[in-house]
């Protein structure tokens, strides 16, 4: 059987992967990913092939997994957070599709927008809207029509890739374009390097937020008209009807 | 110190629990939940003192915690998924509010989003927008209007509390409104029973999920204009520019 499984490691430390990630790297003869990420799990790999690529050869990487599985190994394509958010399994599934004889198992992890709302609080607590910062393969255009549909329906926005040296302002468009539906007092916060050494949480408004330097290590959080801050902690109420 | 772990458990089986949250649940002596919940983890449970209430009697079950730490015990509310997606980290931070002095700390957990994802494929590989059908405690003018502008802004949209006996059309309903933006052929899919006895998964189309039966205990997955079958897995695009 040929095999491939795309795995979410969760944000960075061991605690937070799942048994059936470290079940799934196990069985693997294999482990391709993003040399940051191997790292992270290097006590696991004693005695497998391992094959990194540098950042953004995503498609470089889909490649030398599919053809390891198809010499008879089994592989594990580790990624951060979940396979699935922003994550290696849908570019693996287009790089495989004229080899349905692989069999493909995506082993989901904590995804960022999840980890970093357990460090601010229960922010997410209500419904929320996901958005990448990142303009490589989405128009601004389309990006800026999330946030502003995601701020006129009132959902707590959660942005992913907030920030890159060649966008350093694409943090402050955003919240200027939410700025045009939710007061510059909704209760916001961030993190960076969430599960790591270094981990750091912020609490502040959306129009600090306009202004904060956030990097791409760091996952952002927008709260909704009804978001509050309690005992230090960010927290979005069930709905809007008092209980 | 007076401490209360809110620890989200994943979808339902044990292999998709994270270490940290097995960790909260072993230095606890009284494990607090909904009884279905509890009763998933019955062996990690032995010596523990368990104090389970029925579904809906939430805000009671956040006293119960609250009072057992109050009186110096280690507590852990327990919950499915994530405890920060329409889970009990934001209730028990609202009852627990003139109690500083208890530590609280969020063990977060796969939530169904990610893990019916991971089931159907890689739907939530870009933007998505997390909406629950449940009128309870917010207005159903306010989800229908989510529904329009999630599905205008072309975001993955995913449902959770797609179905209730009181609420049997309201998918029928959601689906209607996305059609407004989305084509009848848009990829969709659910699943029934994540990680549970019984699960259950389908691909379909959007005017075929308009006419589904699905129940409570199913997370539904509406993809975006760009989502596509590849051997039968649904999956999203990384963006709109061609790679
Ligand atoms: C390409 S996406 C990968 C997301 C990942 N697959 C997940 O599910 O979390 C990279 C973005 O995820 C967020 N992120 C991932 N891991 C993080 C961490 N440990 N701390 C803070 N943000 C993180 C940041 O916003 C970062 O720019
Ligand atoms: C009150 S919400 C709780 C969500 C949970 N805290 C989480 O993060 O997954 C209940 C809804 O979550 C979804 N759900 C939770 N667990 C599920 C499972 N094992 N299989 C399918 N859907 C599930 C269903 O849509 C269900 O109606």
């Amino acid at each position: 059987m040929k095999k491939i499984y795309i795995v979410g490691l969760g944000p960075g430390n061991e605690a937070m992967m799942t048994a059936a990630a470290r079940e799934a790297i196990d069985k693997s003869s294999v482990v391709v990913g993003y040399e940051v990420y191997v790292d992270l799990i290097r006590p696991l790999l004693a005695g497998k092939t391992v094959a990194t690529t540098p950042m953004k050869r995503e498609v470089d990487r889909c490649q030398m997994a599919l053809e390891y599985a198809l010499a008879g190994e089994t592989v594990s394509m580790v990624c951060s957070g979940d396979a699935g958010v922003y994550g290696m399994a849908g570019v693996m599934m287009e790089v495989a599709r004229e080899h349905p004889e692989v069999e493909m198992e995506v082993v989901c992890g904590i995804t960022a927008a999840c980890s970093a709302a357990a460090v601010l609080g229960a922010p997410l607590i209500h419904d929320f809207a996901v958005i990448s910062l990142s303009d490589l393969l989405t128009p601004w255009e389309k990006i800026e029509k999330r946030l502003r549909l995601a701020a006129d329906a009132d959902f707590v926005i959660c942005l992913y890739n907030p920030s890159s040296k060649k966008r350093s302002d694409y943090l402050q468009r955003a919240c200027d374009l939410v700025l045009q539906h939710q007061s510059p007092e909704t209760c916001c916060g961030y993190v960076r390097n969430i599960g790591r050494e270094g981990e750091q949480a912020t609490l502040c408004t959306l129009s600090e937020l306009r202004m904060a330097k956030v990097d791409m290590f760091t996952t952002v959080i927008i709260g909704n008209s009804q978001t509050k801050v309690i005992n230090g902690r960010l927290v979005t109420p069930r709905g809007y009807k008092n209980v």
